[in-house]
């Protein structure tokens, strides 16, 4: 779909310039430097010939076709160069030039007008207000960046085109080639999603490595990221992730779900490898790029040295990877191999005198290990150390297992330590594309995000219940609040909503007059709960208004006048819907369920243990709806306090699939209805197994409707 | 003290040899190439010349005096050689040597050995089985690593020898010198706390940088530790964290509190700054090397570039600083001299095309700025950058401020990205002492390292409070234990303990007959509370054998017969003490208070919230005792749940200092009596603000007492 942006066979810099230092030239200079194969056809009205090529006053005097343009004239001239570009037949337009969107209004104004224009020429946009982009493959550099990289296999996204030259001059620092750069700047057409789509594709992309600071459509995203991500691996960095979250939120839920949760969450379900900083993206990708994936999370560690064995075990318990035990014919194999002091145990230890036959005979007897998911091979540089030639000799080790079929590969990580003695070796590893780390920590965290994704890729299908429930009903009770502009929804409207999705609701109603109370708690039966209803009082118990445990009809007529009493006392404007009356739950342990609907990603699940488990150790998942009933239990799992559901000591557990299933029933509901915009059902009180997980208080909040432009 | 060894006039090398690759060979050449000023003496039993040094037959036949001797014979002749140095005159050796204690318990023995020669003769021994040490501004290599590092002002203390040569190869990577390098290998005698108290002396050393793996005597350490840290900062990189800590613990502070625990404990008493990687070490060491100390922890970001900008204030809120609100002048001043698409906020966008003088301009700005405490200077080499160039003007623009008294210099950090291009500006900072990261997360987190460094010298004095106590009566209760060898001490008798250190506990007794216990119960008053107390039932409450809030005489007789009855059937062979009857305290919330003697840094305090806080959340805190009033509340501070005790919504809160004084009383019993091994106090029931909190239950057990050899 975008070829004739990635692999044009002709291209226009429309804005060509003779004077060396200009962005204009630069991008010249660099189409012509990387060798490209195809047409460039520079653009100036001067004319004349720059860098020997000729140059043409317009596209009309050049007369050819054009499969892409790359304009980088001044702001006033651009929309005028991109029609120029149109009608000499280019299906893709790259603008440079700066001043738009991200300068005001009337910047902004003018990018949507050229995004139009391009739009409706069937014409795809990547800019304004960027880097450029560079196929390695192709020779092509469309780009003003100082630096063309080598062939390889990584392609970037990134939103900053001042990241994509430190990317660069890293990548040249590390001799690591690249596959394609595409610097999206302000993202008028294409954007992350278009690329990552196209990534996906291309054979020569192995992994596709991000930058972003904002995503332009969460929901396109989500699906193009998973698609992407089952093909090949996805790493990215997003920046501004303490930008604070849900400031004014209704709910729990609302409160705890930031902008950068959303991100982490959007992230796990598609799959994406997320990269906390600058430098484990390189890391995260090069390891990918290079290696196998494992099969599991066991790891063995090889070393000369003991302080960095001892380092990495650490490093890998920590990250929740396991060193591996090793088989007994290991064991056996490596005695009879090494020196008597060597550790023959895990962390291989072969001895500071290793040379590197004795470091081959240690990875062979690992590969060979059945208990051995990945490799570390770590060194020292020490009076006899060869860096280079270990390094040469672990290659070849790794490469027989490579071309033999019968034993699939492993993934081999090196972490060779040092900074002069060690680069030769760092040198052979990755111009035979085997990664290197400067510490042993570096090159597990590697590990583990390849972990990671295998994991995920071996996930089980996605299947998302559908269960059968009242959706006029709903419709019906939303469709009222909204015609009122009523968004905050009571708790006997909420806990109807949610009792058409069969949620488990206590049978009660709402009350207007003291009789009608006695009449309903009777009807309920005893024990039973009170609550007032006012949208006006938000935190119910602060003002006396919730009782518990009430017994009789005497009861039920001194807890009604005093309730109203109070409120009026407390809250003398309050609106007042009456007060609720309903039985009283069995008791249990109380959880919380919520959603919030982020303005990227759409509903977000939450899930945590109620009161002060949420609301002092924020002790809370989260997950994108929908979810399956395999992601529910996740979220369950993914809290600190899951001990206590599934029973510690002296305490029974609680029916976990019951309250995984109202998971995916509120999953449901946030998915049917995008009206909701936060939803809280707190505390929902579970009980042992074979119960139903029961609504004790529930507040819904809907979103404002956005009138039709 | 360590000057003969540190810097010597003479150095005998025993066991030079002729041989290239060996390590006798390698010693001298490095001495002789270092351009050792004073005398070199190699001794080798076939004389001669080596590298054109005179070699001797043994030290008679040299005949002079000697003041080190560094010795690489074989083990078996180690000790001879040992005895001929000190012949010789030697106050200091280092046996390169292997095969000592790390071998075996004969190789154990031979260490011992040798050790008590050095010590009876008074000379101090390094090693065995090390590589060595370096004193760059002595120009003495007495080692076989293969590098000779430049003059600086860090000095290294390494567990690994094979670290050290690491280390060495990592600093001649990145240009940068060291002062002082020893490798300590056995630890036979000097250890890291002698040279930690050497090098926190030493003039040429600025900061210590140490890689341990195990510590040689606890108390030693801590107390070395904080007076060097008064004086220079010492990073620690401790491996082995992961390894299992506590696991056969009697109490839930013995469970929660591991060697790792331990550790960070002493550290953070000691103002240890602790790395938790390799690359930390040394991120954190150059930085504090380099550069002063900030005044705070409010950054300014100094940019070209938007993203670099906005990952580097993630990574400054994501650690705890502070991203600095600049001054209205501030703002100004730049308006007035960066271009209008400029940001003036923080971070400062200096835009891409910026040339050194604006990012001097910018520098300046934040150094004048009263709001601002450190700055990081970030670069992405763009189009018009000059890394090398930019770099200049910025260590000028420092030098500036370090010589005007008038305004104390703020730490400037460097983080210029990429690979290559930057190459260049990373030489010119290192030559001129300005800390350079090729990520802005790493100048952030070695900032934040120099933070928290720079709180821990501004801390208060520490003064520890003793309370009137009746000791006596203490030691009479542990001596009756340990005569009859009984180490669990019962409920009754470690209240009686508490007692005697005036801690609340609520009036009891233990009780055998179902009369006493009605007698007792009258005595203290209703509601009582009744527990068995068997050293057989360490689980009271999963045998039904606590019962609370127990009213009357008829209560208690039941209650009496119910326990009896039960645990007879339960566990028909227990020792039963008797059933313990006390009133029943107050309610309020319940924490609880340990302490767990660590065999390397003695009683370590715990507190935490209570139950499921302790059980299933694991949020609690530690400190080593002593603790200080202000150190108890920080123990109380540093939980995540502390919300709960300063009170939440709807909650009142405790009085938080009454908690901080028990701790406190704590501490001092647990400083008085190193018999006690563990002690729970689970719960100590604590209430609002004036109420003392009460021991609702405790548990000490004693130390297995060691027979004197």
């Amino acid at each position: 779909m975008l070829e004739k942006l990635l692999t044009p066979a002709s291209i226009a810099v429309i804005g060509a310039s003779r004077k060396p230092g200009k962005v204009g030239h630069a991008i010249l200079a660099n189409l012509v430097d990387a060798g490209f194969q195809g047409e460039v056809v520079p653009v100036n009205p001067a004319g004349g010939e720059i860098l020997g090529v000729t140059v043409y006053r317009n596209l009309e005097e050049y007369g050819g076709k054009i499969d892409l343009a790359v304009i980088v004239v001044p702001l006033m001239a651009v929309k005028d160069a991109v029609r120029e570009a149109i009608g000499a037949g280019a299906r893709a337009v790259v603008i440079i030039t700066a001043g738009f969107k991200e300068v005001g209004e009337e910047g902004a104004s003018l990018e949507r007008e050229i995004t139009e224009l391009c739009a409706s020429r069937g014409v795809r946009l990547m800019g304004p207000n960027c880097l450029g982009l560079i196929n390695t493959h192709h020779k092509m550099n469309a780009s003003f960046a100082n630096r063309m990289p080598d062939k390889g296999n990584i392609s970037i996204i990134s939103q900053s085109g001042a990241l994509c030259t430190a990317i660069l001059d890293w990548a040249a620092g590390r001799d690591l080639g690249l596959a394609k750069l595409v610097s999206i700047g302000n993202k008028a057409d294409l954007d992350e999603t278009d690329f990552l789509t196209a990534f996906a594709d291309d054979d020569e992309t192995k992994v596709i490595a991000g930058y972003l600071e904002s995503i332009a459509s969460g929901d396109a995203f989500v699906r193009a990221a998973e698609a992407a991500a089952a093909i090949k691996p996805i790493v990215i960095m997003k920046a501004g992730t303490t930008a604070s979250g849900g400031k004014a939120a209704s709910s729990h839920t609302g409160s705890l779900a930031g902008a950068d949760i959303a991100y982490g969450a959007a992230f796990k379900r598609s799959g994406v490898i997320r990269a906390e900083t600058f430098e484990a993206l390189f890391d995260y990708a090069t390891a990918l790029a290079m290696q196998p994936l494992p099969k599991g999370d066991r790891v063995a560690i090889i070393t000369n040295a003991g302080g960095p064995g001892i380092m990495a075990a650490d490093a890998v318990e920590n990250m929740g990877l396991h060193v591996a035990t090793l088989g007994e014919g290991t064991a056996t194999a490596l005695k009879a191999k090494l020196p008597a002091a060597a550790s023959v145990g895990n962390p291989i230890d072969v001895l500071g005198d290793a040379d590197p036959e004795r470091y081959a005979m240690a990875v062979k007897a690992a590969q060979e290990d059945e208990s051995v998911d990945a490799i570390i091979v770590i060194l020292a540089p020490q009076a006899m150390t060869s860096p280079a030639e270990t390094a040469r000799t672990v290659l070849e080790r790794v490469r027989m297992v490579e071309v033999d079929p019968a034993s699939p590969p492993k993934p081999v990580l090196a972490a060779f330590m040092g900074g002069k003695d060690v680069m030769p070796a760092r040198q052979e590893f990755v111009a035979s594309s085997l990664p290197d780390y400067p510490a042993p920590e570096r090159a597990i965290a590697a590990l583990k995000a390849m972990v990671d994704y295998a994991k995920w890729r071996q996930r089980p299908p996605r299947v998302v219940t559908r269960f059968p429930v009242n959706r006029r009903r709903v419709e019906r009770i939303i469709a009222r609040h909204l015609r009122i502009g009523r968004l905050q929804v009571n708790e006997a409207q909420a806990k109807e909503i949610l009792g058409a999705y069969d949620f488990s609701v206590p049978a009660g109603r709402l009350c207007t007059t003291v009789e009608e109370a006695v009449e309903v708690a009777g009807g309920v039966g005893y024990p039973v709960v009170m609550k007032i209803s006012s949208p006006d009082a938000v935190h119910k118990s602060d003002i006396g208004g919730v009782r518990l445990g009430i017994s009789d009809a005497e009861e039920v007529r001194d807890a009604f006048d005093l309730m109203m009493m109070r409120i009026k006392r407390k809250i003398p404007d309050a609106r007042l819907d009456g007060i609720y009356v309903e039985t009283m739950c069995t008791p249990g342990r109380e959880v919380i369920i919520g959603m919030k609907r982020d303005p990227q990603f759409g509903p977000m699940l939450m899930f945590g243990l109620g009161g002060i488990f949420v609301e002092v150790m924020k002790d809370v998942t989260f997950h994108l709806a929908p979810i399956t009933a395999d992601e529910a239990l996740q979220m369950l799992m993914g809290t600190r306090s899951y001990a206590l559901l599934k029973g510690a000591r002296g305490h029974a557990g609680v029916d976990l699939k019951a309250v995984a299933g109202t998971l995916q029933r509120l999953s449901q509901l946030a998915t049917d209805f995008p009206q909701i915009a936060e939803l809280d059902i707190n505390p929902l009180i579970v009980g042992e197994i074979g119960t139903e997980p029961a609504v004790a208080d529930a507040r819904i909040t809907l979103a404002e409707q956005r009138i039709a432009e």
